[in-house]
């Protein structure tokens, strides 16, 4: 059964409401655990800032969204991501976040070579994972669903995401990992089995929902409990693998959710948590 | 390379444009070689005049859509579907197609049982696969993009399809196969190795194009060429399995080719095809 002490807000969720001061602020004062933090939201307020705040406060971070974004249409294009990557990983030191989410990245413009963004985004988490290591920061990738293969993130399955794993960290435990985002992930048949084969991979959980008509590709998730996923199934799945982390709630939804007052959406995320996760 | 003497439409890609009597007129007018048939629109057709005219065309089906849809909330509504496809499987034989497409069907209403949904599927194929048999009608499955899962289909790549096929089909040749929709699959990291496995059960070969970006989930699928689908790669795959029948074009568009006059989107089709296909 959720408990709130593990209830951590993606920032995302409440984007619009919220700067990042206000929502550590207002995340802590409902006793909200974790927070998530994007770096757009991070630069506007300042690191100095965020990390006296979050101390102050005792909020834990789930995670720094987002490093990754690898493939590009040049060499030149590559190593800027990667630079950015490497300061991603510098800030989530500062922070103390648990992990850098990574959402890897999509097909260059121009161009329809699917397996090849694939090799570049192994590539870009190759350059980067020394560094990650050095810093004592887990790497997380995020498969993301298949209907963002083309623009966001061609890595589409936690099995692929594994893949990777095994092939770029095969030794090291989990200095690459996996964040299990239901949202992308619940339709997969091979899920249960894949989440088992993660095991101390599992470095990240998002929670939201699949709505029934979903409006738009990227802006209509779901509250937990309003759509079709079956939440905790898939939690007792992660559960099993020991995975003992923050339970992060994100959901990017421009017509409903982002358009509430903020302390609705907090309340609202933690009666849900411990409803349906 | 693509041959105009492979070329199908399905109706679909002019469903705005033409009922069933005027599609069979323009596709045959433009030399185009196939149809594939909706039968919302047969029934407005007609089935006695729709065989007439594929016979005076000389048109061939390349696939009646669709069967399927085999979920339900009680037994009850599981018949009726069933009703239905041992219906559509007679239809099929009357109009000389060389399949009958399946869209499976997605998670009844209220419910979250993905698994439960799933089992239903096989549970339906398996109460209309003799009657297929016995007409001489194949059937396939074809599996949809995972952003379908919830309320179109829950057979989401062609590993679970062929995984039904096996199951239900193991000694028979492909009775039970499946259609592979370069729409639905481009994504999947497995797609080439799934399309080696499915071998002979590839019966219907459906090509469109993935759009940057795309704007609605279910109508807004773009023209070969316009995407970024490496369609031609695809293709070499589903030829190596010795599929030579018809290569479908079907595209929902509800803001670009529906808008557009019918001999544009067929002449289109025509020229794209040998481009990209």
């Amino acid at each position: 059964m959720a408990d709130l002490a593990r209830l951590s807000i993606n920032q995302a969720t409440t984007q619009a409401q919220y700067g990042l001061a206000e929502a550590i602020a207002a995340y802590s004062n409902a006793d909200v655990a974790g927070i998530s933090i994007w770096r757009d939201k991070l630069a506007e307020c300042g690191l100095d800032k965020a990390v006296r705040m979050l101390a102050d406060r005792g909020l834990r971070v789930s995670g720094l969204c987002r490093g990754g974004m690898f493939p590009g249409a040049d060499a030149a294009a590559r190593q800027a991501n990667i630079d950015d990557n490497l300061l991603a990983i510098d800030e989530a030191v500062a922070l103390g976040a648990a992990c850098v989410v990574l959402v890897c990245g999509g097909i260059p413009e121009g161009s329809k070579d699917l397996a090849g963004t694939r090799e570049m985004i192994r590539d870009g988490l190759g350059a980067i994972l020394p560094h990650a290591r050095a810093a004592g920061v887990p790497l997380a990738i995020e498969p993301l669903h298949p209907m963002y293969a083309a623009d966001r993130c061609s890595i589409n399955t936690l099995g692929q995401a594994l893949d990777l794993c095994d092939q770029l960290d095969g030794c090291h435990g989990a200095d690459l990992g996996v964040a299990v985002d239901v949202y992308h992930l619940w339709w997969d048949p091979d899920l249960q089995a894949q989440i088992e084969r993660a095991g101390e991979r599992v470095l990240a959980f998002h929670v939201c929902d699949w709505l029934v008509p979903t409006t738009d590709l990227l802006l209509d998730r779901g509250m937990m409990g309003d759509g079709v996923i079956n939440i905790r199934q898939i939690r007792d799945w992660v559960d099993a693998t020991g995975y003992d982390g923050l339970i992060e709630v994100e959901i990017f939804s421009a017509q409903n959710w982002w358009k509430r007052p903020g302390d609705e959406v907090i309340n609202t995320c933690r009666k849900r948590f411990l409803e349906t996760v």
